[in-house]
C-alpha cells in the first residue's frame, strides 16, 4: 500500500492531535517515539493500536505484531508527527491504561507536587519503577504523565509503573488512615540519614522552584532535607528523590 | 545609546560564534542565559566581561556590575544569540576559567566516561557541587562543559566548581599513586550499600547508553551497582550518581 503523502489526512490529523494533553484526555490514547519505546511498549501491557513508520521501513522481526495495525506514511508526514529532533522513523499510538485506584493499605509510593518540567516527571517515574515502588501519584499542577517528553524520558517504565493523578492531600489522609509514613521534603527538615529504611512510605517531592507545598508539608509525619556542602542550594528534584527512595527502602 | 539593530554587527557575530565549542576553545569564552545564571556568575570568580540585555531592560539596582559593559540589543537581535525558547532577556559573556591542575593527593571526584546528554552533564556538576566533591573530571567524548545547556542545567554549580577536562586513564593513575579509592559503576559490580562511606574517592560514571568504558572498569578498585528491582535495567546516570555520591560520602 502507498504510503499516506498528506499531513491533512483525517488519520494523520487526528494523531498529530495527540500531542496535546486535552486531546490525549479525551481520546484516551497517547503517542510513544523511537523504536526502542515502542519495542517496550510491546513487551507491556500497554494497548498499542497503531505503529506508525516511515515509508519501507521494516519492524523488527522478532516482534509479534500481527494483531497491530501497522501504518506507512511519508518522511515529510512523519517529521509532522514527530516531536524528537532526531526521530527513530517510529511512533505508535497507545492506549492509557484504565485509571488506577490506590488504596496505600501498604507498599512504597513517590507523591509528586506540582512538578513540571516533563524530563524530571519521566526521570522520576523511571527511579520509582527501578526501585520497585507501588505507585507514583501526579498531583494537580504537575504536568501530564503521557505527555510526549514524559514518556521518552520514563524510558519505558511508565509502561510498568502505575501512575494516578489525584488530589494530593487525599491521598495524605488515606496515608494516614493506614499508618503508611509520609515523608515531605523541606530545607526546614531534619537530615534524611537519620531517618530508618520503612516497610511502607509515601516520599512527596515538590515544585523545582519553591518545592512543597506548605500546607501539604503539615501534613506529613516528617519533613527530609539532604544536607547540601557547596554554594547550591539545593539538587535537582530527580537527584535529590533518588537519594531519598534509595535511602528510605535501605538498599 | 541606540540598541544594536544588526545581525550582522561584529560583535553580535562574534557571540553568536560562542555557540559552538569551536569557538569557546579559541577563545576562551563562553555564553550564560538568563537573569539567574547571570547574577550567580557576577557572585561567582567568574570573569563577567560583557551583560547583553534587550533594549531598555534594567540590571537590579542591587548589582554591583560598574566594571561590566552592558551591550543593548534589539528583540530581534536578542532571539539570534538566546538558545532557550523564552530566554529571560539577559545574556552575559563570561571568560572560562585558568584550567585546573588537579593532582587528586586526596578528595572526593567525580569522573565522566563519554556521558553526551548536556542535561545530564549539567545536573552531575550540580549534584558533585551540593555534595561539596573537589572536582570533576570531564574524559573525552564527554560534551563541553560550556555548552549552553550544560551551564544552565548547573544551576550555576559550574561558577563554583572545579572542572577539568582530562584523560581517565591518566586521572585514574594518579587516584592508584595516591590511594585514593576509585569506584567504578557496572551492572557486574557489587552492591554499593556495602561499601562503607570514605574520606577519599573518585565515582566513575559512565554513558547512558553503554555505561564507563571496560577498560576504565579494569583500573578501578571497586565497581558498585545499585539494584533495581522493577522492569528498568537502569537509573538515568544523574540519579545514579546521586545515590552514590551521598552513600560514599556518608550522609
Amino acid at each position: 500500500m502507498e504510503p499516506i503523502a498528506s499531513a491533512q489526512n483525517p488519520r494523520i490529523k487526528a494523531w498529530k492531535k495527540l500531542q496535546r494533553k486535552r486531546e490525549r484526555d479525551r481520546s484516551g490514547l497517547f503517542l510513544v517515539e523511537g523504536e526502542h519505546l515502542v519495542e517496550e511498549a510491546l513487551k507491556s501491557n500497554i494497548n498499542v493500536k497503531e505503529i506508525i513508520v516511515v515509508e519501507d521501513r521494516e519492524l523488527p522481526k522478532e516482534w509479534a505484531v500481527t494483531e497491530v495495525e501497522v501504518v506507512r506514511v511519508t518522511e515529510r508526514v512523519f517529521q509532522e508527527l514527530a516531536e524528537t529532533e532526531t526521530p527513530q522513523g517510529m511512533i505508535a499510538v497507545c492506549e492509557k491504561p484504565p485509571p488506577e485506584n490506590m488504596l496505600f493499605e501498604s507498599g512504597r509510593y513517590l507523591f509528586l507536587d506540582r512538578i513540571q518540567d516533563p524530563g524530571n516527571l519521566g526521570n522520576l517515574v523511571r527511579t520509582a519503577e527501578a526501585a520497585g515502588l507501588q505507585g507514583v501519584v501526579f498531583g494537580s499542577g504537575c504536568a501530564d504523565p503521557y505527555n510526549g517528553k514524559v514518556v521518552r524520558s520514563t524510558q519505558g517504565a511508565l509502561f510498568y509503573m502505575p501512575v494516578q493523578q489525584m488530589d494530593l492531600s487525599e491521598a495524605l489522609e488515606h496515608c494516614r488512615a493506614n499508618r503508611v509514613p509520609v515523608f515531605g521534603t523541606s530545607l526546614n527538615g531534619s537530615t534524611y540519614s537519620a531517618i530508618a529504611p520503612q516497610e511502607s512510605f509515601a516520599l512527596l517531592m515538590g515544585n523545582e522552584g519553591s518545592g512543597v507545598d506548605p500546607s501539604l508539608l503539615e501534613q506529613t509525619d516528617h519533613n527530609l532535607y539532604i544536607p547540601v556542602h557547596g554554594r547550591s542550594d539545593s539538587l535537582n528534584v530527580s537527584v535529590a528523590a533518588g537519594i531519598l527512595i534509595y535511602h528510605l527502602r535501605g538498599d
